[in-house]
């Protein structure tokens, strides 16, 4: 599996989902608990507390929504891409309305566009923004964005969903309000937990809203601090203490370099076999993802079949006008630099079943550099 | 664990939670999702879809009152435990006006009352009612409510998370238009997953409803169905396939009557150490979980306290006014008949501990006749 989550999960942090389990309200959860809850803030880089909700990352998107604004507030949307929509999409069922900010696929957005969409709409109560667009492996400058609204009554509100971990984030000292993530994709864990991070500033608003969601209420979440207002997912929970377990061994930072060494040798190999790289500017790729536009007479769509039912390896494509011309490889969570050379295998294999020309090997030998450089202008990590 | 859900958790669907993951838009997944798909509705007594959600029975809760109904709609709720006072609360948080149709904990709805409030609120557009109220120990005639408002522009919206597999449940035969059921009750499943069945009836009005939630969404969830409209728990999933598998293979009239049967066991264990039945109707007592009032100087507090740390079993007591005076012991899912000598074992040694006064074996030997004669007019029951 080399997509952009669901991630291959370690047999360690299975196993320790597979636990018998406790009930939700026991001394022995509630120990758990305080323990996750101690080590989670950590990853986001906040002070603050951590959320645990059971749903998937959409589940979070609609949680930040309905808890941080009210029908009739307006919002910035940073669009550029599939998520950025699905922000915009939840905000419009709550009554939001939403000012879109729309930089081309495969773009970052750029400041000086949300500067001006924010002095032209000083009402703004919100900006809503992904990190790391997995639909086109761009990376939005999260930092910047969270520095320019951190003294303006806006709360920055931000999908890490697939961002987290496989990025440098730092909630606290980058001025992010409301942070999501979820358990599939730098976890390393199986679907089914979200995460919220909120900010003092936004608890300064959201004590004054009464959310439009029972399920999702930050507030009942607060009350019930460290654990759960409803019934928690056990099983899931015990997967995520391994999972934090492992992340500390590794190094956080450690964690994000990695992802970034292997996502450069990603760029590299595909490079290579004539694929050109989508993202133009090499310091917005995502670590998360890399996509990447076929050479001419590649049909994508075909050698992710090849891929998949000769070589039992599951990779994703374009979405919408890329289909059948972008392919996205995915790099999250439990990878090793060693993956790649399966990935790779398996991909000029089908290359040759399709009967296309080109250098076999080429892909192997452009990863290799990357390996044994590390990721550019840091240490090489030895994973 | 003797409690009214999480349940104890077989082994073989724990390790099947355990498997590899597979990516959730896989044809693989999609063939895990049609079997899935196709067995849930036998278990809910339907033909129609059975849509997956992933979150707690309180998000199924949600789901089916943002979906049903709209801003300034007004309900009927029936109110007589805790999850009852939840679905009022939740209708609320949309905007929508209860009326409450409040009976003492301990006793059944009375249907004259609920045909009371309706006569007397004929513009009401639904019945909110909980089957079996893991708070109280009671069920709610819910044949009786569907069969009633059937043929009325009211849908008949039942929580049956706790009563689903331990008790008979029809929802075409009865005219249930939402059935809702989570994962850690009967299915014997780790908490994650939740359910809702949506009659034809309802569907006439969902149709013209824009819900005020993205991820709920009964909509969204049709237009991806069997397939899941955001990330699934697909771990869960695979442990769902090996729950219906179970299930199918005891057979669900026969499951039911093995609730049954160990819950008139356990009525009869209590009462043989001088506890009071809570719920005076015997043919309203829930085969989920069965309540109790100690005999005068038996704190169950107390009681609970040395159970668990001595013992290491977990039984709940009494919320609200009747802490420290009720004794509410669970049994749901995988209990076998034997599991009882186990639970009757603790309380016992633990009466003993507190120095009570009463008969060694005399709850050992109220259970056996029940066991050897089986659930009230049906058959014996091998488990």
């Amino acid at each position: 599996m080399a997509t952009p989550g669901p991630t291959y999960v370690p047999q360690e942090i299975l196993l320790s989902g597979a636990q018998e389990l406790i009930h939700h309200r026991s001394p022995h959860m509630e120990e758990v608990m305080k323990e996750v809850n101690e080590r989670l803030p950590v990853l986001f880089g906040t002070t603050q507390e951590v959320f645990i909700m059971l749903s998937s990352g959409t589940g979070a998107m609609e949680a930040a929504v309905a808890n941080c604004f009210q029908e009739k507030d307006k919002v910035l949307v940073v669009s550029n891409g599939y998520f950025g929509e699905r922000f915009a999409d939840i905000a419009r069922v709550y009554g939001i309305e939403t000012v879109e900010i729309v930089s081309p696929w495969g773009t970052s957005v750029d400041m000086h566009d949300i500067e001006k969409a924010y002095y032209e709409n000083l009402d703004v109560k919100g900006i809503l923004v992904v990190y790391s667009e997995t639909s086109t492996g761009v990376t939005n400058n999260v930092e910047e964005i969270g520095k320019f609204f951190r003294d303006k009554n806006v709360l920055v509100v931000v999908d890490a969903i697939s961002g987290l971990l496989s990025h440098d984030f730092q909630m606290d000292a980058w001025g992010v309000d409301v942070a999501l993530a979820a358990s599939h994709k730098g976890f390393m864990m199986p679907p089914g937990l979200a995460f919220a991070a909120i900010s003092k500033k936004a608890w300064l608003r959201l004590e004054h809203i009464n959310p439009k969601t029972y399920y999702f209420s930050f507030k009942r979440f607060k009350k019930f601090y460290p654990m759960s207002p409803s019934s928690p997912g056990v099983s899931l929970i015990f997967a995520l203490r391994t999972s934090i377990e492992m992340l500390m061994r590794e190094g956080i930072e450690s964690c994000y370099q990695r992802h970034q060494m292997i996502a450069e040798a990603t760029q590299k190999g595909l490079e290579a076999l004539g694929f050109e790289l989508f993202v133009a500017d090499s310091k917005r790729r995502s670590n998360t993802v890399t996509t990447a536009i076929a050479p001419p007479g590649l049909d994508t769509s075909r050698l992710i079949k090849i891929l998949s039912s000769q070589y039992g390896m599951t990779i994703t494509g374009g979405q919408g006008e890329f289909k059948g011309k972008m392919l996205r490889v995915g790099h999250i969570g439990s990878v090793d630099s060693l993956d790649l050379f399966t990935v790779f295998g398996a991909i000029e294999l089908a290359l040759t079943d399709m009967g296309l020309a080109f250098t076999k090997g080429s892909s192997a030998a452009a990863i290799q550099p990357i390996m044994q450089r590390g990721a550019s202008g840091v240490e090489i990590i030895s994973t």
